[in-house]
């Protein structure tokens, strides 16, 4: 006998979750269509060679590989595991859409803001409430060089965030040019600015003692650990664009900040848009505006992004480009934890009869409680054996608590009388 | 320079045809969903022990393996590739769906009637219409041992194809056991039964001869591959059941294809329902119902399913089911061939605007015409260079022949004048 459990880390979804997935996945498709956002699907598979467009790095260990199959497939000759695979599942959905962009680029608008929302996949240790394949719904503009994209990028997710119930968050935005600029201007060689902006990105979740060691770790001379570290993480939030300037940030990145701030901060109800020289992000290819969504119920971001005007060049096209992408499995628990309000789900008949007499009688009902927008059941029940109402109401009362029904009704057929109509 | 190409096998898929997918899966899940079923979620990978239960065969060769990942991967160790693997991609959404229930069929409603869409892969030959990523929408009943939920599964698809605008298909039924009467009557050797089905199931692809001529490869004697043969390809179908009868097949087989046929013939308007003998499908884990589902301008059937009563058995469980499977990108393509007139798409406004001097203005009027309806979208242009109408023009009659548009108009902003809505 086999096990019945998922693959390691991954995970089945009940009906009253997928219902309510498909509900929020439906008001965000419909207003990043409002706004002039097209949506786009790429294969779950890409080629290990477009995948690792730079190296690898940390995304290579976590990413699930494809065995060669057929001919190509040869474990004598092989000489390492390389030999052994040609593909692997996709671990975000920015570098499929930029092979996409390539590919297609001459049947897209110019710039093109694409949706795609679809599973990523990352063997991380497993933990409480994430998975190992989760849903991403992400949308980029690709060919604007503007902050205008920075700012559409924002309102729209925004907009899709208040209207599916997210209704307090914060939008916090940074460059990472001015990082840049800053740590260079306090003495940071050149090619440790990738490596200390990686340690940077921890104050919010280590000591700044363990930032600066960590720092020490990967190079840089303690004393500029400490003046960076210090000077970062004590930037008033009320002055934040001139102390940046201060710091040594320059005129055109503290204006581009300024202006996505100015344009995003009252757009969207509940929005609350705040400048963080701390908000830095993982990932090595974002080239300068960096953002993250924050809720109180959520302790990660929810959504995050920025631009990386550099990546379309692995296909040899000069695009800028820039996203954001909104992580749908922690706003689903964020909403969970919310405790909203459901939505309305179903109403359900559930039709008794007895098979071996009444079948025509009870598919023909069933057509007629449909047409009157019922769900409907048909239970096979044989006359004169025990009621399965009971059995029947529990169920019902599970389901209503799993969100996936929210009224049911008993119908009996019989020969005698008419049909009845039990309400429950 | 990287290759821009999908990854061998698979497929993008641009915004128009995304667009069509959803609008007709949404129309998929509402028909099914009044059909009393409940929709649920398994991932894209499961173990290798849980795809090949029963082991392997046709299926194993077709299937994407993983590498396993971190200290469990030794090369050196590895005696075969299968050292090396764990996980695969799965190749249909029937043996999740089976281990899913016995993982959670304390929480599901007793028959569970499940809806499943997403992808499954297969790697088989690439051919022009078919890719190794596919999506299938399938429903299924666990837990019904009767003929109800044959009736039950060819209504409620019927009617789900019926209302996206499939309007002529015919349902083929038969019954494994059937087959197997008449063959064990014909003299075919008892552990002959399941070689001699997969080649009958090509009868109607290559001529009775070179079926004659595989069944004698797969050991048949060739006096009783002619007889086999000779009897089912020429039943009339003008009384099949009568002729299935006088082969050999058994009153109770008889009883459930007939109860099937006289319940399902008549439900759905454009739905012919007719009993094949020739009907087998391929696959080995049927144990008796099959259907499948064909169009005029599909090659090949566009939905297929029947009982599988033992599956359940890996898991320990002694469960009778029965499903059905909509091959969406084939009826994708044949809705393509039957040229309907598309569904009304997006209305769109492109609000043409001078980002230095005209930002605030013109992302308050997106947010008056998104209100309105209207799918907006920003194009900055400074002010006194060429128009961009032309290009725009240009873009939106490629994205109204990919379906993705319907109609869209030109705003223009100026200091001087009103805001100038223009027509096209």
């Amino acid at each position: 006998m086999k096990s019945s459990k998922p693959f390691r880390g991954m995970k089945d979804v009940l009906p009253g979750e997928v219902e309510r997935r498909n509900a929020l996945l439906g008001i965000l498709r419909s207003i990043y269509r409002s706004h002039g956002y097209l949506e786009i699907e790429t294969p779950i598979v890409e080629s290990l060679d477009i995948l690792f467009g730079s190296g690898g790095g940390e995304n290579e260990k976590l990413t699930y590989k494809l065995l060669k199959r057929g001919e190509k497939l040869d474990l004598d000759e092989a000489t390492s595991v390389d030999d052994l695979v040609d593909g692997g599942l996709r671990f975000d959905l920015t570098v499929p859409l930029c092979r996409f962009y390539a590919e297609n680029l001459h049947r897209l608008p110019k710039p093109f803001r694409s949706i795609q929302i679809g599973s990523s996949f990352r063997a991380e240790r497993p933990q409480r409430g994430r998975y190992r394949q989760f849903t991403q719904a992400d949308i980029d503009i690709l060919g604007d060089a503007t902050v205008l994209a920075e700012i559409e990028l924002i309102t729209a997710s925004g907009h899709a965030l208040h209207s599916i119930g997210i209704n307090e968050f914060t939008v916090r935005i940074n460059d990472r040019r001015a990082i840049d600029q800053i740590l260079l201007k306090s003495g940071v060689d050149d090619h440790l600015l990738q490596t200390t902006m990686i340690a940077l990105d921890k104050l919010d979740k280590v000591s700044p003692i363990q930032v600066v060691e960590e720092m020490q770790q990967r190079g840089l001379p303690i004393k500029i650990a400490e003046a960076v570290v210090d000077r970062l993480s004590q930037v008033s939030p009320h002055r934040v664009l001139d102390t940046l300037s201060d710091l040594g940030a320059e005129e055109t990145t503290i204006s581009s900040l300024q202006k996505i701030h100015q344009n995003c901060a009252h757009a969207i109800k509940g929005m609350k848009v705040v400048v963080d020289p701390l908000c830095v992000r993982g990932l090595g290819y974002y080239t300068s505006t960096v953002f993250e969504v924050s809720h109180a119920l959520s302790p990660s971001s929810i959504a995050g992004g920025g631009r990386y005007d550099n990546m379309l060049s692995r296909f040899g096209l000069d695009i800028p480009a820039c996203g954001i992408s909104l992580g749908f499995d922690r706003i689903l628990n964020t909403l969970e934890e919310m405790q909203l309000e459901r939505p309305k789900g179903t109403k359900r008949i559930y039709i008794i009869f007895d098979q071996d007499i009444e079948l025509e009688n009870a598919l023909a009902a069933s057509r007629e409680y449909r047409r009157a927008g019922y769900s409907v059941s048909l239970v096979s029940h044989r006359r004169g054996s025990r009621s399965p109402m009971k059995r029947l109401a529990t169920e019902a009362e599970e389901l209503k608590r799993q969100g996936s029904l929210d009224e049911f009704w008993f119908q009996t057929l019989s020969e005698d009388t008419e049909p009845r109509l039990l309400m429950h």
